[in-house]
């Protein structure tokens, strides 16, 4: 374990007690455990055994970023889904073959593999904390192997090995669309029966859970999962107090087959089944074709929007700005990981407003700012999302998960001190980002 | 002078005369100038006198990246337009009078250090071309410096400093909108007269061209040049043999002022201009709010599009996929330097088509490959954008102008041989650019 120490940058966003912002000369203290138990300012109360986090130039500092939403293995068809195949729709739903190709593909160890690059890749990038939303569960022809969690800890043991925090977002997958029973390659995602599913997570409930590795329920999809399964799933979650993740609206298709099936969008669904009722405690993944109600339904809840994802597949651009105002938490996800760059994503959101409306300036705090909604949603809005309150800051009695950004990258030289961040955020992207902390222990 | 030698990396972006596409284990040999002498396979042809292009792994290389538009100094406002200013709309409008601002401020001496810095991170990220729009002109109550010409021989003072290549698109602007002199800070952009401006352009043909350096015209638009103006400008840049570009419907409120004054869109107003007879020698930038009409009027030209400006300005997203099916030219430009990254560019032009129309793999080649298309926007389109017929290739008689990416960087890496270049414009961004090389010489 580490020692006592205290360390210090030109900058970090700090959280004294009153909310976050940028503190200059700060310096902070960790206990052997790596969790902050002092803060304080360098200057005018100079000390002479502080450790600069960066010694090779300045440094600003963020918390751990925290990733909402990762399909790990789908990093494998990076780059290879970029061609017309002959008779493949150029669509969502024909990247969804090559998806579906290389899930078949995968074995345990090949799992843990892909996976174990995949969050060390996103280490580099400054995530210390990612929801894996895991749906490949079983053997190819569905049975469960003789450990019905074997690739769940595949997962978790990639995580540890990298030294990222988890929360394992089980996914409950049932069928292929309504009436419609799985197809052959979506057969490795499903339980034989909702007690099934609900077996296993009880089973990852009491061996997984750690101290960097939390696990929360993952409806797929109202396409994926019929309504009274939605509705004991709801109960599961709060009965044991779990997050819930689920896709909601990435692609029309799914809005007119849940209004053929159920008569309503696919929020209103998941709100008649009681999954809205906890607030904070429920992410709706995309939330890309919602209507004024489907937002104001969400509006005590976290909305993870993944936007290179998104415009890779063609799905849209998610209402944030409308969102925010409503009150809901936005938060962020590299999903299929083809690229990982979580500042990029948070840009994006931005760009992604500032295109839809025809103006600048969209996701604003108080003060008309833009960078700090988009801190917050790579930071404290994904810590909400996946459970863990006490990370997506760096204030007393929080861990020390932090990621140290080179002041003078290229992409930051010669902007003026106090608009820093705003360069970070808006024109800068994970480059800068030159080590990484969790716990107080250097990773990167 | 560099010494005759040949080079080789694990694939280079060659064009053996039928036209670029990747060659595995390729070599390049060069004359004491820099330019391509010969090329040809390592394998079956061993030979011992190859310098490797990346001595710490694999490279994969493409011809020097080209920037068709740029405003160097506007990378003096990266991250300081992103927050709210109380009686400033929140709109491209509030934006420019920031921009404004710092046009307002620069002298000779801050104008070059402001191009050069920016410069440097062009070359940084793999460009080594780049077409300056440049507006800058006068002293700030509009009066010429003693040196007509003295902020235009700055910007290229600044990129033979850098080494990179430059056509100087010097602007010509004459008032603020129809009917409309020009604002205040405006007046520096502004020449006496039409002929003043000609005068200028005289001067630059006679004294800046060279071996790295281009002119070209570059009425600003049609909202702030008189349409008999760009009669006169088409005329002399056909006597002259130059390249012309122009800002054009980057923003709707531009199309409605045009219509009102010409009764039709600014496209058609440079058609009637004359500016569109001579194919292949205009640019039109942005092109965003364009008719089909329009955009069939642009067929045989070159448009240029700029992502990451156009999301950050709310502008809008350009139809490529359209001007491509329609035979234009696509380039790619950094515009207001807010981000230096044409990879990035590349791949927002593709997922702009893909947000826009709701489907996948959007500007395709014959082959449907989407990654070809984004390598030719960012070199031989934007080569033949600024006037350099030679440039944006590695074949015999080009210079070695060339872009050296490390196969190994974490965002390439586990990606098979067949799909880095997809990858790399699909996935990547200009952070895996290990060395640039211009006309045989290691810059980076």
């Amino acid at each position: 374990m580490n020692q006592r120490r205290a360390f210090t940058a030109e900058a970090m966003w700090l959280d004294p007690g009153d909310g976050p912002r940028w503190m200059r000369r700060p310096w902070v203290e960790l206990d052997e455990a790596g969790d902050i138990t002092a803060i304080g300012r360098a200057a005018p109360e100079p000390r002479d055994d502080l450790v600069p986090l960066y010694d090779l130039g300045a440094a600003w500092v963020l918390p751990g970023l925290v990733n909402a939403h990762s399909h790990a293995f789908q990093r494998g068809v990076r780059g290879r889904t970029e061609r017309m195949v002959p008779g493949v729709q150029s669509s969502f739903w024909g990247w969804r073959q090559a998806m579906y190709d290389e899930a078949g593909r995968l074995e345990p160890e090949t799992l843990f593999d892909v996976t174990r690059a995949c969050f060390h890749e996103m280490l580099r990038g400054g995530i210390t904390c990612v929801g894996e939303f895991h749906y490949l569960h079983h053997q190819h022809d569905g049975q469960p192997y003789d450990q019905p969690n074997e690739l769940g800890y595949a997962v978790a043991a990639a995580a540890a090995d990298v030294g990222v925090r988890l929360t394992l977002l089980d996914a409950y997958y049932a069928r292929s669309s309504h009436e419609q029973p799985p197809r052959a390659e979506q057969r490795r995602f499903c339980d034989a029966s909702l007690d099934a599913y609900l077996a296993r997570i009880d089973g990852l409930r009491t061996s997984l859970v750690s101290e960097r590795v939390r696990v929360g329920l993952a409806p797929h999809s109202v396409r994926a999962v019929p309504k009274p399964a939605l509705a004991t799933i709801a109960e599961y979650a709060a009965d044991h107090d779990l997050v819930v993740h689920a896709h909601v609206s990435e692609q029309p298709r799914e809005n007119e087959e849940c209004l053929a099936e159920h008569g309503g969008s696919p929020t209103s669904v998941l709100a008649d089944a009681g999954l809205l009722d906890r607030p904070r405690r429920f992410t709706a993944v995309h939330a890309i074709h919602t209507t004024p109600a489907d937002r104001e339904r969400l509006a005590s809840q976290h909305v993870c929007a993944c936007p290179t994802t998104e415009a890779n597949l063609g799905d849209g651009m998610v209402a944030g700005a409308d969102l925010l105002a409503r009150g809901a938490t936005l938060c962020l996800g590299s999903d299929s990981n083809s690229i990982i760059d979580l500042v990029q994503e948070a840009r994006l959101l931005e760009m992604g407003e500032r295109l839809r409306l025809g103006r600048r300036l969209c996701l604003q705090d108080a003060y008309g700012h833009v960078a700090p909604v988009l801190v917050d949603a790579m930071t404290r809005g994904g810590a909400s999302s996946l459970g863990w309150p006490n990370l997506g800051r760096l204030a007393v009695g929080t861990p020390f998960d932090a990621t140290v950004v080179d002041r003078e990258h290229l992409t930051l030289r010669d902007v003026p001190d106090d608009r820093v961040g705003d360069a970070l955020l808006l024109a800068g992207s994970s480059a800068a980002i030159v080590h990484v902390y969790v716990a107080g222990e250097q990773l990167v």
